[in-house]
């Protein structure tokens, strides 16, 4: 069975924005209790991520490895309408990918102790970013009862 | 409930391939209306990556972002068997990956304005490429009726 | 349906643990025939590749790679606590992701002839890793009979 969500999120420009929350809240009013939930956000300059939830400073240090990966008005882009950062952004959603699903049981995502839920924003300027969260499995558990 | 194509795309050498029409063709043809759509290639030298479909100076620069992250020839390389590139495509698989889950409603992806959906051959002469795409859902949203 | 698996998998250290064996065993003991494989590692510094399974010299160039997309004991990391493979092992992990689906029917998954499915270790010391393998899909096809 599926059940599927719309959520959107205000970003505050490039960085990390914490969704599980708004995912786990979604999740609680679910009917169903195991399978996985699927994340997917519906733009080309903003991605997903999982990663450390604990000390920002790993954020900080992501950025710098994605900002040398793919530098802002980089000279060789050729596509450079909306500003430095538009292509780089691409790049890095690229990278970082538009969905990623997680398992859930009982109700609860199975992430590990470290493991945070991440919209990342890309742009420089803060934006207004559409998520779908599709939840597909089951009500109960297979091999209950 | 499950449905499952076998597709199969030619690549022209190096870039993207847009799949989105043949995925939307076997979507069409489906029973399922809501749900998850996984598309897998099954091949270490190609992937698969959702970016942006109007300006094709994106996946220009996207290329050059790759050609950095893993050059074709680079001397450090101890596999090179089939060529310059072929070490390279396996880096770049690495970094765009195999498979990707896209969510879709009354039989239709939910993709962004701006989302293309393209298969990414890394190798640089044209290949075929088998992909699998695997449809899990309902046939009617779980809350109607 | 959902049928659900608990892995734990022992690393050597920084590169890839052959995962494909034990998720195959957990698939032909489980009673869906046709559908989607997740698999999810529930750590921030380790992740999943599909990729080449025939020359060991493609992982070892992988790793060449990754080096220098997120070097070891980059003066420019903030983020340090644990060591100089501490925030390398979480931009690592963000480039390659903690979870990837791979299509399955009967009974098998449908992995293309050069792929391999690896537990990638981004610490260089030994670690366990617990690993969570979901299977959603149908005891038989759905255009069986």
């Amino acid at each position: 069975m599926v059940e599927q969500f719309h959520l959107a999120f205000r970003t505050r420009g490039r960085g990390t924005t914490p969704i599980l929350d708004e995912v786990n809240r979604a999740l609680s009013g679910a009917s169903l209790r195991v399978g996985l939930a699927h994340v997917f956000v519906r733009h080309t300059s903003a991605s997903l991520l999982i990663n450390e939830n604990a000390d920002p400073r790993v954020h900080r240090d992501l950025e710098t490895v994605l900002s040398r990966f793919a530098p802002d008005g980089d000279p060789a882009y050729t596509h450079d309408d909306e500003g430095d950062d538009d292509m780089a952004a691409h790049a890095r959603t690229m990278l970082t990918g538009p969905g990623l699903s997680v398992p859930f049981a009982d109700g609860r995502l199975l992430l590990g102790t470290w493991q945070g839920l991440y919209l990342y924003e890309h742009r420089t300027s803060p934006h207004r970013r559409s998520v779908v969260l599709t939840l597909i499995g089951d009500t109960a558990p297979m091999n209950d009862g």
